[in-house]
C-alpha cells in the first residue's frame, strides 16, 4: 500500500517506531538537526505548532494570576556553588561561557586571552536560582504574596544522545515560579498548575494523560513533592509531558526568600515551580501520527484548512483561483474552537498532487482540492486527515461551497474530539490492572537488551498497588525494575479507596502506581 | 510641586534626562539590573509592554507572508572565521562557550578541563550566518523563492557601558531574513519591512519616526543599503529604532545560497534582513514619559484601565468591590483599538492613594478610583494619564457608570491619538531646515565635552542638503561632525525635488540628510 510517509510504525512484526518518528519530524517539516551538535532548527510548520501551544497555554497561565517576565540567559557560576557543596560528586552538564571576545591571532580566530571572564557564566539550565534571587529582593511583606511569575525562554542542558523535540541540548520551555505564605497555598498552586497541564494536554493537544505524584526517587532535587502528567505513546512507552514541584521552604532557605508576617516576624516563603517544553511537540507526534505522517489536532494546527487549487496553466485557472480565494475568505470569517478559522490557499508553483501529499504528511486537519469542475458547480471536495482512508483507499467528501463553510467549525471540532477519543481509548485499553506480583509484571514486560529497548514490542503500562517504600527499600524496587527497563511513572491523583498487597513486597498496599517503559 | 516620580527631566536649567530615564525604568517597574553584568531583568510591567509589541508586530510580519521559525542559540566559531579573514583587526565582543560541564575540583566549582569543546561556540549576536546556512540547504529552485523567515529570540553582544533597554549585553529582538530571485524583489522586501516599522511605530507605539536611508558609513557591514527609522527623544537626541538591510548577493555568495532558475542555471539569491529589539521600550519611555512617570499608549499598555477601589475595612467595602467588579467585567466586553479592553481591578492590600500613584508612574492610560459614594450613586471617577494635570493640579472626570463603559473605547483611542500628536508636533517643530553651512550647524549645536554630552541642552535635529560624498570625503564629514558629538542619521524617504548646496562642501546638493546627537 502506498503511504505518504517513507517509514511506517511497524514493518511485519518489527517495530520501526524510532525510524518512523525521525521520518515524520523530517518529512512533516517540523525540525532538523543543526550544524551545532545537539541543537535543533525548528522549521516554520513545527514552530507554528509551538506558537499555538504558547498562545493557548499562556492564556491559561495568565488566568491563574501569573505574570510573565524575563530573566537573564547567563547565571553566575557562584549561584551553583551552594548546590555543589551539598551534592557529592557534583558534575553538571551545562554550557560555560568563559570569554567575552573573539580575536584573530596569528591568522586563527579564537577566544581572546585578554577577554577571559573573572567568573565564568552558565547558560541557564533552568532559572530557579536567578528567579529566587529576584524574589529575595522583591518580596518584603505578606502583602507581596503570593508572587507568581512565569517565563517563556530557551534553556540549555548538554546532552550526548539527542532526539529532536524529545531531548536536545537547547530547548524552549515555560517555567512558572511562585512564592506563598503557607504550605497549603503553595501546594494548592502546585496542583493548580498540574491540573492546568492535564486540561491543556487533553483539550488542546487532544493528548490524554494521567496526572499523579512521582515517587520519592523521581523528585526534582530539593522538592518535597513532584507531580507529573504522563502520556502513552503509540509504542506503549510513557512520555513525562509536564512537571509541577512543591519545593517547601528548601529553596527559600537557600536563597533567603523571606516575608514579614502580619505580626512582624520574618518567615521563609513556601515555593513551587512547574514547566513544559517543546517536548510536548514530540508527544503530539507520537500520540497522533500515523503511517501517512502527522495528524494535528485543529487547536494547534497552524493552518486548519488548506485549499489546494488544481491549476493547469490554462484559462480556466483564473476561475479556480477566484473560487478558492472566495472560499478561504469565507472560512476566515468563521470561528472554530473559539477562534477564527486558520485557512490557507496554497498557491506554490508545484503539482497539486505533490501539494496534497505534502499537507497529508504535515497533518493539516482538512485538505480541500479544487478543480475546474468544482469551481463551475460550486462544489468543495475535501479530506479529513483524522480519517484519511477507508481501508487502503483515500476517501474524500463533497459538499456545496456554502454547506462546507457552514460545516467547517463543526468538522474541526469533531476532528479535535475524534483524535482525543482515539488516543483515550488506546490509553484506557493498555493499562493492565490485573497483575498482582512482580513476577507477573516481569513476565508481562519481558527482558529486553539495551539495543532492543527502542524497538521493543508494545506493552503499555501496569497499574498496581504498592506499599510506597522509601529510602533503600525504594532503591531496591528501582533496581528490580531497571532489569526490565521499567520505571515507576506516577501515583495517579484518582485512587481507589482500598488496595491489594504491594506488587513488590507483598506488604499491604497504600496506593496504586503506574509502571512502564519510558522516554 | 509634588510629582509621582522622584526625578524630573529638568532641574532649573539643567537637563537631568539620564537620571530621569533611570528613575522611570525603576519606579515604573519596567526593568532592573541583574546580578550578571550587562544583563537586565525585565519585570512583569515592562515585559507586558514587550508582549504587546510582539503580538501587534507579529501580526504585521505574518501579513507580509513571513513565517516564524527558531534557530540555535549557539553558532560554531568557524561560521565567523570567513568574516574574520576579510576584516582587518577583527575583534568581536561576543560571549564564547568553551566548556560543557562544571565540576567540583578540590572544593572549587569550575569548568571541567575534561569537558573542553573541540570548537568553541558563540552565543548568537545575530543569526545571519546560521540562517544563511539553512537557506543554502532549503533553497533549491526559483519555486522556493521568495523565502521569508522571522525569528523572535534573545541575542548577546558584550557591552561595557550598558543602559537598561537601550544597550544591554543580552536583549530580545526579532530578526527577519529573506531571499529572492532578483534585486528588485529583495529591495522591495527591504522597503516593505521599513514601512512596516514606520507604520507600527506611529500607530502602535504612538512614536513618530523618520524613515530613510543610512549613509554609506553607517551601513550594516556587507549591506548594499541600510535603512532606518529614527525617533526624536525628549532630550532632542535621535534613537535608531529599527533597521532594514538590502544585502545584495554578498551574503548568498559567502554562504552559497543559490537557486536553479527557470532556464536551469544556478544563480545567487538577493537577500535582506531587518530587526527591532527591546530598545523600542526605551524609545517609548523617552518619547512619552513625563515628570510623573511613564505614559503608555493604550495599544501597548498591558492594562489599559485600572480600577482602584477605596477600601476602609468597613462593611460598605463589599458594595464598592461588587461595583468595581461589575465595571471591570463590563469593560472586558468592550473593544478598543480592535481588541477587547484590558482592564484590571487592583485588589492589592495597600493604601488606595499609593496604588493610584503606582499606576500613574507605570503609565496606565486610564485610572479609575471608586469609593462608597461612587458605588452608591453609580458614578465613575477617573483620570486620563495623557492629560493628568491642569497646571499643577491633578484633574479627574466623573461620569455615570454606563456612560463611562460606553465612552471607554473612544477615550482609549483619543489617548492613543493625543500621545502621537504631541510627539509629532514636537518632532516637526524641532527639525531645523534653515541652516545651510557647516559653520551654522556647528554654532547651533555647539561644542560639548564627553561629560556634558549626556546632559546637553535640547537641540533637536538639522535637515540639510548634502552632496552625498563617499569614501574619504565622507570620512572627513564624519570627523567634523564627531567634534560636535553629531552623526548623520538618515536621508529621509520623502525628498524635495531640488536641493541647495551641500552643507559640508558647498558643492551641489543631491539629497537632504538629518544631522543630530544620538543614542
Amino acid at each position: 500500500m502506498q503511504r505518504a510517509l517513507s517509514v511506517s510504525r511497524m514493518t511485519g512484526n518489527k517495530s520501526t517506531f524510532p525510524d518512523w518518528y525521525q521520518a515524520i519530524v523530517r518529512e512533516a517539516d517540523m525540525a532538523e538537526v543543526s550544524p551545532v551538535r545537539g541543537s535543533m532548527i525548528i522549521k516554520p510548520w513545527g514552530y507554528g505548532v509551538w506558537e499555538r501551544i504558547q498562545q493557548t497555554m499562556d492564556r491559561r497561565i495568565k488566568e491563574m494570576g501569573v505574570d510573565n517576565a524575563y530573566f537573564p540567559l547567563f547565571i553566575p557560576l557562584s549561584f551553583f556553588a551552594k548546590e555543589a557543596e551539598h551534592v557529592e560528586g557534583f558534575a553538571k552538564e551545562m554550557a560555560v561561557v568563559t570569554h567575552h571576545r573573539l580575536k584573530n591571532i596569528d591568522g586563527k580566530l579564537q577566544p581572546d586571552p585578554d577577554a577571559k571572564l573573572e567568573e565564568p557564566l552558565i547558560v541557564r539550565p533552568t532559572s530557579e536560582t536567578i528567579i529566587g534571587d529576584a524574589f529575595s529582593r522583591w518580596i518584603k511583606s505578606y502583602r507581596d504574596l503570593p508572587m507568581k511569575i512565569n517565563q517563556w525562554a530557551n534553556v540549555v542542558r548538554w546532552e550526548m544522545r539527542t532526539r529532536l523535540f524529545l531531548r536536545t541540548s537547547e530547548f524552549l520551555w515555560q517555567e512558572g515560579h511562585t512564592a506563598h505564605v503557607s504550605r497549603e497555598d503553595a501546594l494548592a498552586s502546585t496542583l493548580q498548575a498540574l491540573e492546568m497541564y492535564r486540561e491543556f494536554s487533553e483539550t488542546v493537544l487532544a493528548m490524554p494523560v494521567i496526572a499523579g505524584e512521582k515517587p520519592e526517587n523521581e523528585r526534582f532535587p530539593g522538592a518535597e513533592a513532584t507531580y507529573s502528567i504522563e502520556a502513552m505513546m503509540q509504542d506503549g512507552k510513557a512520555l513525562q509531558a509536564g512537571t509541577s514541584h512543591y519545593l517547601g521552604t528548601s529553596f527559600s532557605r537557600a536563597q533567603n526568600i523571606r516575608y514579614q508576617s502580619d505580626s512582624g516576624d520574618l518567615e521563609f516563603c513556601h515555593t513551587s515551580s512547574w514547566g513544559v517544553s517543546t517536548r510536548l511537540i514530540g508527544g503530539v507526534i507520537m500520540t497522533h501520527g500515523d503511517d501517512d505522517g502527522l495528524r494535528l489536532p485543529p487547536a494547534i494546527a497552524p493552518r486548519q484548512i488548506v485549499v489546494v487549487p488544481m491549476l493547469r496553466g490554462k484559462p480556466e485557472d483564473a476561475e479556480v483561483l477566484a473560487f478558492a480565494e472566495g472560499l478561504v475568505k469565507a472560512l476566515h470569517e468563521k470561528f472554530a474552537l473559539g477562534e477564527p478559522i486558520r485557512a490557507l490557499l496554497d498557491t506554490k508553483d508545484q503539482k497539486s498532487s505533490d501539494k496534497r501529499w505534502n499537507w497529508v504528511r504535515r497533518g493539516a486537519p482538512i485538505i480541500v482540492e479544487l478543480g475546474p469542475r468544482d469551481a463551475a458547480s460550486g462544489q468543495v471536495t475535501f479530506m479529513r486527515r483524522d480519517n484519511l482512508r477507508d481501508g487502503d483507499k483515500v476517501q474524500s467528501q463533497a459538499m456545496s461551497r456554502d454547506d462546507f463553510v457552514d460545516a467547517a467549525p463543526g468538522l474541526l471540532a469533531a476532528i479535535q474530539q475524534t483524535l482525543f477519543e482515539e488516543a483515550k481509548a488506546s490509553l484506557d485499553a493498555n493499562i493492565r490492572g490485573d497483575l498482582t506480583t512482580f513476577d507477573q509484571v516481569a513476565e508481562y514486560f519481558g527482558k529486553v537488551s539495551d539495543e532492543e529497548e527502542e524497538t521493543s514490542a508494545f506493552k503499555g503500562w501496569v497499574r498496581a498497588s504498592w506499599s510506597r517504600p522509601t529510602g533503600e527499600a525504594l532503591d531496591a524496587v528501582e533496581q528490580r525494575l531497571k532489569g526490565f527497563k521499567l520505571t515507576l511513572r506516577n501515583a495517579p491523583m484518582n485512587q481507589p479507596s482500598s488496595f491489594g498487597p504491594c506488587v513488590f513486597t507483598g506488604e499491604p498496599g497504600v496506593e496504586e502506581i503506574l509502571i512502564g517503559r519510558s522516554y
